[in-house]
């Protein structure tokens, strides 16, 4: 799956039919699924209402529902439980939720019952967790403990969790745990097929949005020896393109590969990689 | 100055009265101000809605306005936006500004854009700004570089900045780089009186809800070895609450010593500290 980039009019408002034909384009390409509205969307530069209203319109254009993962944890509760019962009503039962992320050194009963409101609020049977493990950015770890716990509580809520610490050794540890309980996805296609021998369902990663097709093609090798070639494209591809912060990087290659220059903009506090004048 | 904490009813909704009676009596013991929905106050376990009914509801139960900081900081720009405008809508002229925290990594440039896009759409002569530094929460590093060209870029707006860091090396060079300029608020009364010898104006601090009497004190003394005896006490004070998660220890301490066992209510992903049974 795709952690899709959310692409912005130079008024830094939503273009959402660019988003829909790019999100259409990656689906074509064999993604399983679209995560809208997560690190690589750049969800928490947006409010509850442009969230909601980003969500209707691509649903509005043709971006079908089952195909959808949103993006709904925000640090305050209240609009976690918004947001997610937003997702419900418009057909997506798919949510990946950071935890509340401002304070540090909570404790795991904290986070529990951070997640535990938000499910029990939401109270919807439809509804299905990817708890969203980020420590770099959040500075929040949940650890295979914590999330057993949750499952244990929400056996049919808690559908899995996407770990993008990068941190092989914690990756592992959840695949093994949980693995054949959840869906364990890691949040690069680096870790993939490792992750994959180790019990992990996929990968939702941000390298997607330039390089969907071969990243398919990795996951259905599945056997390492075979997947060299294509992973070494890949890797040469991100190689260029993570010696830059990683969200205006991808979007400068798609506005350079597609021509449409409004691919640059970003919402502040990142920065556009304009070309040199 | 007091970091407020949010008293809170058993369904966690703000204790309205409390806050005020509270807010109220910190006042009395001296403070020329008081900081509602920072940190401490858990403005970000808040919604947009939440944050400005609580600040109609204080208000309108007497609390004035010219007292009073609101932080408005939060990831999406346009929450900050939309309650700073509130803020002053409502006659609050001074706001806490937290930058957007959830990306790490980010430039001086792109922090500065986010605090110019607040200000510029904002777009109101009375707002005082004071911008909020406290690193082992946000990950975000403000230094006197970047304060100083939005000083230059908005020399009236920018009121000045809260220095939560901790850090005596980093909050000395903001005194002796800005405390001419703006006001160096500390964000602690430990360093209080070597902050105003460099050229801090005050400080804004948690231990005022416990304190508040003796921390006026210890300001107005302003020569540290005369301050020594009472700046013991409160040293005293902070060793035993310090050994626990602050705002809830905060919290706990005023249920004891007020009787009134809803100050122990704390919104997730903070746990209150409940008695053992």
């Amino acid at each position: 799956m795709t952690a899709v980039l959310t692409p912005m009019h130079d008024d830094l408002q939503p273009n959402v039919e660019l988003l829909v034909r790019h999100g259409s384009g990656l689906l074509a390409a064999g993604c399983s699924g679209l995560v809208l509205l997560g690190t690589t969307g750049e969800a928490n530069s947006f409010t509850v209402r442009e969230r909601k209203t980003l969500l209707e319109e691509v649903l509005a254009a043709g971006l079908k529902s089952d195909k959808l993962i949103v993006g709904t944890g925000c640090c305050p509760l209240g609009d976690t439980i918004e947001l997610t019962k937003h997702a419900l009503s418009q057909g997506v039962e798919r949510v990946l939720v950071l935890p509340p992320f401002y304070y540090k050194d909570v404790t795991d009963d904290g986070l529990f019952e951070a997640f535990a409101t938000v499910i029990e609020e939401v109270a919807d049977g439809r509804l299905r967790v990817l708890l969203y493990l980020i420590p770099q950015l959040t500075g929040i770890e949940i650890g295979a403990p914590l999330v057993a716990r949750l499952v244990q509580a929400f056996p049919v809520t808690i559908g899995g969790l996407k770990d993008s610490s990068g941190d092989w050794e914690a990756t592992q540890a959840l695949c093994r745990a949980l693995g054949d309980t959840i869906d364990v996805m890691v949040g690069t296609e680096t870790l993939l097929l490792q992750a994959m021998s180790a019990g992990a369902s996929g990968c939702i990663t941000a390298m997607g949005n330039v390089a969907a097709r071969e990243i398919v093609e990795l996951y259905e090798m599945r056997e390492m020896p075979a997947a060299t070639a294509r992973s070494g494209a890949i890797n040469e591809l991100r190689a260029t393109l993570q010696t830059l912060p990683l969200i205006p990087a991808l979007k400068a290659y798609l506005a350079q590969t597609t021509g449409d220059a409004s691919w640059r903009n970003v919402r502040p506090p990142l920065m556009s990689l304009t070309p040199e004048p």
